[in-house]
């Protein structure tokens, strides 16, 4: 951590500082400029408050060098971190592809789609049984019945299932789920982050709408530092600017991640763009920067959908498009899971 | 609702969607133009999802004419929403003062500071018991004794109390608190804004870090759906690319949430920009644009607080803040609540 | 400015760089830490590319301490500038008030509005000549006849005229506008900049649509740099998610640029907003928070306005709003500048 | 052209509005509703302004139908542009690769840099002699100069060579150019557009830092409407919230310009991300993504690079990079071009 000192700091204030600085078993190295005095803190400074440092009058600006999360970090795990998921490894040499609806409709619905996408390629059961909506007077999902039904899908398609929890009240309820996946707007739900690091299953962590690849990192920091290291980071489009599409793919997130984390990361190009359009061409482009898996909305009948018909895929256009993300995964070295 | 058709739209996709449509109890009418075909929906399409529209293929784009917020729209409910805080009447011709430290640190700590606040004009108390803090390593406030620490807080100085909740999990432990606050983080945490909206408390709602003002609205009207109508709306900034400030105030926000419903829009200058030395012209930009009340953050001691140490004022600079706040909001012919 | 080395940077890499640095007339510090070691450069380091530090293999990261402003920069100039425009004092202890249609339509239309502006107040006339639009096919201002226009105006009406340039090869035309006007798109248009920083006249620079205020400073040093130091600066709002405005107006920027240097600042909410009935709150908001200027659209027909109808005030209107305006400035202490 | 009037509309006042509208050439079509009317807009109203129409008090909100751009519109021309630059067809079945410095900095720089990149398999050089910077202080380009060392180099190596070009007043010196390019900050200098589009060049248009695609389709339209239809786009990152990335690279943009435009687009993985070690990742992106084009920053010696060093490949990290690119493009079924 780096302490940039104001030019009329007065020395008093100064050892001021570094005493208190110091009661953090950190060591504080003054180095005096021209312009200005620099504290280098060296140790361990995770713990370290930047804000009550900004509160010291003498202060100007503090920077921190080493990064705030450790075990999502990949310097302090070089390895990637491979999630067997009933049998799909994910994170390691396979891409995995999840498929399925927005929204549990009916078990007729999901057991058709899932099986359509089973057919097609996927290699896990994705579907929402409870729904975070805008409006409340939008769909909320079928909640507890939703999950009967996805847990009727599994057992009809072998596909592992993974769905979203927006409450710990909830818990209970997805002790047979394979995957818990927390949405983009509870990617600071602290209480349930904290909840879910006690658990012992895989966590799929959506990024926030307009959260840095840092926060969700820390997010991730507060699942596995309670327990649980199973997490799966989730590259979702982020809010912009830009008005054609939902959100905007952050295409060098999923690098990034790559690099900082030993993590496995999943891209989702429905919700990162909205539109059945750009599905597959970000699809491609995914692969090809090295996610580990996509998740992939894909529903029967997209007009008479209860959410998001627009970015939902038809089995068709799935079978399709998964023609073309087997390919590339192949060729780029990362062949999708075949599931026999 | 106004529906634009794709250029190659047939008859036979068109009667159907028509079909599908008027299913909904509105009435589908088709205009013919030169280059595209528009069907207006006109009747109650609150219910009606656009994602499913855009699902047809013959559509191109569709754009809701009515606001989706009923409960929260002025447009329905032509007067202020004035809120009656023990005894500080909260949406009409006062301004509200909430004062006090980001988070509730020891009993000294508060019952120091509130009376500080008391004295210098704050007509309410804000202290954070439950702190949502990006890293799990930071300081996660005093939970359950915070609350304690509160309500003796309440009884020495007799101003109500702000504070904030992460769970529903902890409602039980807000029954006797005054406002229950919603975190930017969980604006869009639906299940509990559910559970706030069958409690009979007043709720100061924060803006959502990137939400748009239609989406804080729909965040209302979750509550108010509910049957609480309680509902205090409140911009605490939001994210831009902007590094100079934590977050970017949106002033505008102010009046046009003012135009555009009834409830009592609150301004918290401190998150919006976690700069000690922007508090005062804020807080005045605040109040000439007509907000109902401040959120402020003072701490007896900022640099030894454990949490926004640098966006906290001392009391002393409160003090003189609250002059220029007291001296305007009186010119504005909406002056500081005066509590005996 | 703070250079943070790589964990595994070599004595050797490390010894090289140091010597790269020390060319350029700076002090290279060397503090070695547990996790990682940092350089402090010392002296000045305005001229130093951040880009080339960061290319060497050992550097992790860079942080300028220095602002990289020094012409416009307050810690250098700690007095206000106030510049004289025809008697206008701006800057200082008055409040200016520029007003007048987005674009010149006919000399009927200048000359009724700017006798209209005059007579609620207003202490300098705008208009623009040259239109920066987004389509091509729409329409692009009278131009050179603008200008001439302008000036008769000027003439009835004793108002000092304000008017975009937007390309250097018109800057002859301008040489009897009181004050020349960059718009946002074209801000970083840094050979116009340069060419206005050779001529002697006040240059209203607008900040760039997504330009952080450090980016406005540097253009604002473009054009000192070159020898012309009367440069006012400009909020008109900044591109984010929100879109219900046009644009987001960064009230703290007013406080901020007042704060970081010695420059005028003006806010123009016409901009900023899009909405008219935006314009009146956003004025005082941006006088409560220390504005030195304001400059607002106002257009005798707005309906049948050539450009951004939409967020014209009618002379009537713009009346209303001085009424408020000027009594709030006075109020502030710095009231609007009185012309006989 | 969608119109939506407020539900206190009178008669009268629709019916001038529809009278003022019908002068235009365009038909009003009133659709009556329960709660609100709509007027619908039959015709070309491509030259309509939508800020007039917003001034009417009785209009609640305007929606255009048509994409106000014509000729950079694929409805009116769905056969791809396809550019011969020097032999090098772009916008076709071929993936072109430009790549060279950031700047011109001497013959001797660029001449090795631009052997080393043919070597490689790059298509085109690029190099910078005029050079927006962000400070005044930095490095300004060798101007005149770099575009005399451009020709050398072209004339060395056969690479046509595309370089940007900052103001109209420096277009002579273009003239032995292959592409003229126009950077990011530049893109809405419309007086430079219109002069460009009056030569019958090449023009590499770079989306603005927050530009949306359909001002970036408006920018091109500029050049289109004064003769010039050889325009290239170019996504190279937008600006949002994240600070690990320079940028963010939208890499929908890609696709979708593909499906909105009929012209070559062009990805520039080095300004997008600023970061060497995902130029790699970014350009595979970007390939599977449907790109015609990449735009690659290479140095011979990044850490002495008077500008971008940090985003500069060596051109061994190029080759490698190359390899890559090449076997990818080559999958997609649209191989790099072979440059005998």
């Amino acid at each position: 951590m780096v302490i940039v000192l104001k030019n009329n700091a007065t020395k008093q204030q100064v050892s001021e500082l570094i005493g208190r600085l110091e009661k953090n078993n950190v060591r504080a190295n003054l180095v005096e400029g021209v312009h200005s005095n620099i504290i280098g803190l060296i140790g361990d400074t995770v713990h370290i408050d930047i804000e009550a440092i900004l509160a010291n009058e003498c202060v100007e600006t503090v920077r921190r060098v080493q990064e705030p999360y450790k075990n999502a970090n990949r310097k302090f795990h070089p390895d990637n971190t491979v999630l067997d998921i009933c049998g799909r490894l994910t994170g390691g040499d396979r891409t995995q592809v999840i498929a399925g609806p927005c929204s549990v409709e009916s078990e007729k619905q999901l057991i058709e789609t899932a099986q359509a996408c089973k057919q097609a390629g996927a290699t896990m059961l994705r579907g929402g049984a409870f729904k975070p909506r805008t409006s409340p007077y939008s769909f909320q999902g079928l909640r507890e019945e939703g999950i009967k039904i996805l847990l009727k899908a599994k057992k009809e398609t072998g596909l592992p299932v993974v769905t979203e929890i927006m409450s710990l009240a909830h818990l209970d309820m997805f002790s047979d789920v394979d995957v818990i996946q927390v949405g983009a707007r509870n990617m600071q739900n602290f209480e349930l982050l904290k909840a879910l690091g006690r658990c012992d299953k895989p966590i799929l962590l959506k990024r926030g709408l307009s959260s840095t690849l840092e926060e969700l990192l820390m997010s991730a920091e507060y699942i596995m530092s309670e327990g649980n290291s199973k997490v799966i980071l989730c590259e979702r489009g982020i809010r912009t600017f830009e008005p054609m599409t939902r959100n905007t793919l952050d295409i060098s997130a999923v690098a990034l991640l790559k690099q900082k984390s030993h993590l496995p990361v999943v891209v989702d190009p429905s919700h990162a763009t909205g539109l059945v359009k750009l599905v597959e061409p970000m699809s491609l482009a995914a692969v090809a920067a090295g996610c580990d898996a996509l998740e992939i909305e894909v529903h029967c009948d997209p007009k008479n959908a209860l959410s998001d018909g627009s970015q939902q895929l038809t089995p068709q256009a799935f079978a399709e498009c998964m023609v073309k993300i087997k390919a590339l995964a192949q060729f780029m070295g990362k062949p999708v899971d075949s599931v026999e």
